[in-house]
């Protein structure tokens, strides 16, 4: 007996030495995170980092909302002193929602366009600062580049990680959702993005486009390639020059930085994306912050049981938006005392005047967990990829009430795979909110397609986080990985085009019909001038 | 002691459960094979299938000289009578590899053009025997119709187990290497092959290319669709038709249905590829054949170890050279007799005049285990792709000696990563065969970048093989894997390449120029007029 237990605990060891990753070490890890849901998104990869044995430094400034950097949170952090504060960002960023979400759809173009020019500026301007604060100090760079980091995360949404990895001379890997127009992967990362049948992100088209839907994406991408470069060049060109002393050997120095990443950690799947063409080094790690629900707090549980047989409905806007206008709020609280189900709504701002005791207010809610409970009918949600991936890991058909940003678009990809109901917030009324409730909840194709979403999450080779996680390990075990990047990143642009070998072509064909007209015309004259000769003799 | 047995047993059921695949049952699979190399590769994967508890059915033909179709080898075969034998094609490809070898390298271009095709359209002519035969056998396809397989798996270097896919309603999915110029991967399954940095297979360039070889790239790639538009057209449009009773709406049927495959397994991986785009419903599984060497016959060890420091090189030219000319094998002897290694020689010739004893020469060797010796210090190798990932593997430098078809460019995908040297079979001598084997076993240049090639090969998220089972099975529990398959497939050939977007753009463009040249003209010469008159009254 006591052989045999050895021999299954051998089997035991030996399948534990299997599992474990190839020459995996602990090692040290540099992270340039984004404020918000970004962050909340690369925290679960650092806290996996942490759980495997690494050494995790997460760089962050004074003003930041989001990370934590008083009490011990398992990753060291570097604070960057800048000359703003934490207020300034929140107010700012609560100024461009407001902005976003009720005044946008009214204004005309010329003065929105004005309007984001002079946001993004000042979002720019905050990057430009802490990027120059944090090369102006020599001793913490110095610091850094004994302690020997092995690898660089990066989301690229704030400039200058890249830039950090170039300057310690580290392999660096990129963390995105995606960038408008998808001219950073396209331009940087040297994706393909064939315009007939991939969308632009923002358009709110499928991969199904009718001819005008392809003309406008056409130009969409091309104006949004206009607009990164030039943003490129006017923004960041001579501060990635003064910070490598003009080592970069390119005139479009953030995309060539950018475009050095061994592995992008793209955060979506084919359960979310429309198919599309990518490259070796594009890793979709897409929903990698899911886990399975755990048990509810009391009070809540018992609000959940006691909606019975008819269930509930999980709304929240997400971690941004705080208020609503009163009116606004009040025909949201109204649809929702229509319908059978309890409503756990998060909300902190003024309790609506038309709220019913069917729904209530949660200054927060264990959003995860209650998408994963049995009772949860619908999601009614502003369509955050961190939410909505949520919403496909545990299969909860969603009413989507995009906001801003990425938002419509997400909910977008969500119609088109029928596992939601998109509405307009600002026009909707309460009928149209309760009707689109009933439809999700009632019309079983939207649960049957957000099941059928939910299997696609789950059923791939391996775990969206352990990929996350295995390719971060892979660069730090090779020193990069480089054998994945393609060799467009060294072509310009007409090369990449193959103009160069078309416009030769051309001239060679050119070339030939020249020729060949001319010796032609040649003949017939000379044959002609004979004729004649022969005609006048005659 | 016996309850801490039980519950680490407890825990080895538990790691057995979470390792099990999600809700794989039993399935049935069909398989349409090539013979050869081909066979040997597919034959890893039904043995595989088969050890996963699932039950797979082999399609062959009364002539295969490689499908076991007597003794009971764990699948069950279907075998399709053909009228002609084992022997035709023997012949028929000896004397094929005879012309390549020995005839093409002296030959015109249009001598060899002619000769290609006729033993091309002999090649199409069984295939379309055999194709015919199967699908004449209505008894045979109403039996597989009550059978009620799961999935096809298909070599579509064989043409028909596409078409036997959609006759008979199922999923399947494509075993596949390469097709010459990629011409299949490109318009049938919609695969983006940039030709500025994407080589066409056979052209022997690398990713890196000049103008010069971009230009013939891009007329390879071009020539090479119209080729295979041609085939497609001429030689099995029409059975395609007929077989499916005209139900394919496609004007190139055969591209059309190779197209709806579910999934393409590709046997290479970025070890052996240069990086370049690829689609989600395309899977990586090149060298899925290979495993760890096991201990070698008695012999064959004691005639290794007798190598002592200097080890041993590993030569063969695959399974389907069995002769050279007499000339060719006495230079090549007396070359391997100059070294100070042992050299195992799998050949079946005529043992040549300048053999010397530290040669010897084998009909069979375990080439898997030999390459995974510890004493192994070279692979001498026609460049197949089977023995070449089996030197990957195990980290073997090679000496390539390729002959036909796709060897000459795997060898050169080798020798551009600086893990081989490669020579011409026909005109090396003696010292060049022994120089190049100095080299690679000498410079220790050739070790290194085959290690790092095999340290690729092994640091995957998933082993190649478990991966090709993980995909076939995939698609049986679900039904196909469309949510993988780009829209692309429902385009037009303009439409893809927004050829219709383009003209639509240059003709507003250019009818926006006409308009304003036009009122440009009709105001100037409104005002010219009217001093003209003013003019005159004056």
């Amino acid at each position: 007996k006591s052989l045999s237990m050895h021999s299954a605990l051998g089997v035991l060891f030996l399948l534990t030495v299997a599992q474990a990753p190839l020459g995996v070490t602990a090692g040290k890890i540099l992270v340039w995170p984004v404020e918000f849901s970004h962050w909340l998104n690369i925290k679960v990869i650092i806290d996996e980092l942490i759980v495997r044995g690494h050494s995790v430094t997460v760089v962050t400034h004074s003003a930041t909302p989001s990370v934590k950097t008083t009490e011990s949170p398992g990753y060291n952090v570097e604070v960057i002193q800048v000359p703003y504060t934490k207020q300034d960002i929140n107010d700012a960023l609560e100024k461009f929602m407001k902005y976003w979400t009720y005044d946008l759809p009214n204004d005309n173009m010329i003065r929105t366009s004005l309007k984001i020019k002079e946001i993004m500026d000042m979002f720019v301007e905050q990057n430009h600062i802490l990027c120059r604060k944090l090369f102006a100090n020599e001793g913490l760079l110095e610091k850094w580049r004994k302690e020997q980091f092995d690898v660089l995360l990066t989301d690229p949404m704030s400039t200058c990680g890249e830039l950090l990895a170039q300057k310690l001379n580290l392999p660096f890997i990129i963390s995105l959702r995606f960038s408008f127009g998808s001219s950073m992967e396209r331009l940087c990362g040297q994706l393909p993005t064939p315009p007939s049948y991939v969308p632009g992100v923002s358009l709110g088209y499928s991969d199904h486009m009718g001819f005008l839907q392809r003309v406008k994406n056409i130009l969409f991408q091309f104006s949004q390639d206009v607009l990164f470069t030039l943003v490129s060049v006017v923004k960041w060109d001579y501060l990635f020059t003064e910070v490598m002393d003009a080592l970069i050997q390119s005139d479009l120095q953030l995309c060539f930085t950018i475009g050095k990443a061994d592995i992008w950690l793209i955060r979506s799947y084919w359960d979310f994306e429309y198919p599309r063409p990518f490259l070796p080094n594009f890793k979709f790690v897409g929903g990698l912050h899911c886990k399975p629900a755990k048990p509810l707090p009391k009070e809540i549980e018992a609000f959940v049981q006691s909606s019975g047989d008819d269930g509930i409905v999980v709304f929240s806007l997400g971690s941004m938006v705080k208020n609503l206008t009163k009116e606004r709020a009040n025909t949201i609280a109204s649809a929702l005392g229509q319908i059978p189900q309890k409503v756990l709504w998060r909300y902190t701002g003024e309790k609506p005047d038309t709220l019913t005791p069917n729904t209530r207010l949660y200054e927060w809610i264990p959003q995860n967990d209650l998408l994963g409970h049995p009772k949860t009918k619908a999601f009614i949600t502003h369509g955050g990829t961190n939410g909505l991936y949520e919403a496909i890991y545990h299969g909860v058909p969603m009413v989507g009430l995009p906001l801003f940003a990425d938002q419509p678009d997400n909910m977008n990809h969500m119609r088109t795979k029928g596992a939601a109901v998109m509405l307009d917030f600002n026009k909707m009324e309460a009928k149209d909110l309760k009707e689109a409730l009933t439809d999700v909840m009632h019309n079983s194709l939207y649960k049957e397609n957000i099941m059928r979403l939910s299997q696609i999450h789950h059923d791939q080779p391996m775990k969206p986080l352990d990929q996350a996680v295995f390719w971060i390990e892979y660069v730090m075990r090779n020193k990069g990985a480089k054998h994945l990047r393609v060799e467009a990143h060294n072509l310009t642009w007409y090369q990449y085009h193959c103009l160069d070998v078309a416009a030769f072509l051309l001239s060679i064909t050119a070339l030939v019909m020249f020729i060949f007209v001319k010796t032609c015309s040649w003949i017939f004259r000379k044959c002609l001038r004979r004729t004649t000769t022969k005609k006048k003799r005659e």
